[in-house]
């Protein structure tokens, strides 16, 4: 796919390291006023006055976190910079700047890693963010991409993994599974290339779904949605290992059981379809399909009302007394517990 | 090594991702007032004041940046930390915070990552750091180490490379290139392990030069030190990829020259037999030998006599006009200019 899209190869060890960051990154303007020294000292300076600081970190890895196979560089870039941003979101904050590091075996020409840097610049001017440091260096073996998120918020604004209530919504944002679906698709399509690589594949039944694999996007929307609502959630995650893995999570830091329903969760048509198609059980994915980056978190049940049939939110659950344990309510009204097989990087194939 | 120090093997799938975080940092405490929620949450979050934040970030791979048949992984883990905090120093800032993230392939034993983690810790401590988010992965190959950290100061100190005058006195910290030749003899004696495993390295004559190599320490107190001598740097840089590197680093920010003087440059006794019996020109290793970690900085001409006999820091140069070129005049008092060649991941071997 690399040498396809660039016919051009220039080493980057022509380059070398300062004259490659200042090459990626020349374009990349400033935006955000905490941002007060950018690329091009030891250290970036930032000013975030009387807000919080909040920073999260990533670090993902080709061949356990992407196959450049069927991800495209620029896809990838954008995706990186998603995920990291995903967690600030996943505060109730507000991303305001990411710092890139890179390391790349030579096997990539200058011209991929340009690939990549427009993607992350994409995604950093949708989310609104600066780039300011980052590192580039080489691997011994494929692409390596850590990311660093920071953000701001007032303190009362941040939620946490801790703070829902016995009695409380647990609430969804947009749909879920997609992403995984996509990602089978996806490796469906590999296959079928790798026997006959003259196939041309049909993947206009599936676009929903490989959109949230390949372009997913984090959800910055929903501090604002919810700032308007005058809903402060009690705690929130962001769906990057699974929906169930993410329920555990915050049952286990707030100390309470959960009772999921199985006919609440929110799918998409082309989802059902194709796990249908595939024969996969939609509520299996939908609760253990990773990388949705959509945002779950836990309302005070008073606030119901202020939610109710708002499309961007499905309240799939409720909270209940830790005794109770983790569950899943089904259709045929069986209780299933729950357990944490989400997406798992360090599990061995 | 790790099999001879680790007899003991626990597969990392064993634990999973969320079970190894927790694992590896359950003993970190937290010393930072700044610290406002370390690991456990989607992302950390810190509480700077009225003072800026600082960020730096790094990334360490092995067979790139580390050889782990001389690199014990626990001096490993401590030289990360130290390389990512010399940053923040180098910005004339206090360091408070790093996010670690480890990625590691299949050959590693959950007890090789403690080891590692045992530096880390080791290091947290005595830069007085808290160790506040990080991501573990797998890797396809070796070890990767990325390395966000974090710092705080007023407006008023910190210091960049562009702020050198260019009738400002040139400084460094400690002395030069003893890192450097603690590289070569490690990497000698890795070639005569290999030839002869029973061999039993007498290495007495290099203690110094050897622990500037795998355990090399961030200069944090020098912000103290030239507070205390009422000293504002008008530029600093720290000397991770060699001086003449970083010299021009400030001259080209700064828009000034630089001549640098060779009986000026601070070199270690040993530093100095050492070059002798490898047959190296010391000079030629203090400018481009690189991971000293020192600190090199410009002060104002006026600020001679505070500085002046203070065995921390020695003069080494002067800037001058742009126009006058990046010079090191020699013992013989002839002008070469200075290349930057210090040490480059990117470079081909």
């Amino acid at each position: 796919m690399i040498e396809d899209k660039n016919p051009q190869r220039t080493s980057i060890a022509q380059l070398g390291e300062f004259g490659l960051i200042t090459h990626l990154t020349k374009d990349f303007d400033i935006k955000q006023p905490s941002t007060f020294k950018s690329i091009g000292d030891d250290a970036a300076v930032l000013d975030f006055k009387d807000k919080k600081t909040v920073v999260s970190t990533d670090l993902l890895i080709e061949g356990v976190h992407f196959d450049l196979a069927y991800m495209p560089l620029k896809h990838l870039g954008y995706k990186a910079v998603v995920v990291n941003v995903s967690d600030i979101c996943a505060m109730n904050a507000k991303p305001t700047q990411i710092t890139v590091s890179i390391a790349v075996s030579n096997r990539f020409p200058l011209e991929a890693l340009e690939e990549l840097y427009v993607g992350i610049a994409l995604a950093a001017k949708e989310y609104n963010v600066d780039v300011v440091g980052g590192d580039t260096t080489s691997s011994q073996k494929g692409l390596i991409i850590s990311i660093t998120a920071i953000g701001e918020a007032d303190a009362e604004e941040i939620t946490y993994r801790d703070g829902a209530k016995k009695t409380d919504l647990l609430v969804v944002t947009g749909d879920l599974g997609a992403a995984y679906m996509g990602l089978q698709v996806l490796e469906r399509e590999k296959q079928v290339f790798q026997v006959n690589p003259n196939s041309q594949p049909d993947l206009d039944l599936y676009t929903y779904l490989i959109e949230r694999q390949l372009k997913p996007e984090a959800r910055k929307d929903v501090r604002t949605l919810l700032h308007a609502l005058e809903i402060k959630p009690t705690s929130m995650i962001d769906i990057s290992d699974g929906l169930s893995s993410e329920i555990i999570h915050i049952c286990k830091q707030s100390k309470v059981g959960c009772n999921l329903y199985e006919d609440k969760l929110p799918l998409d048509p082309q989802f059902i379809s194709t796990c249908e198609e595939f024969n996969i059980d939609s509520t299996t994915v939908a609760i253990n399909g990773g990388e949705d980056y959509e945002l779950l978190f836990t309302i005070d049940i008073n606030d119901f009302d202020k939610i109710k049939g708002n499309p961007h939110f499905s309240v799939i659950g409720h909270m209940c007394e830790e005794s109770e344990g983790i569950h899943l309510i089904t259709r045929a009204d069986t209780k299933i517990a729950l357990k944490a097989r989400g997406w798992n990087a360090l599990q061995e194939e």
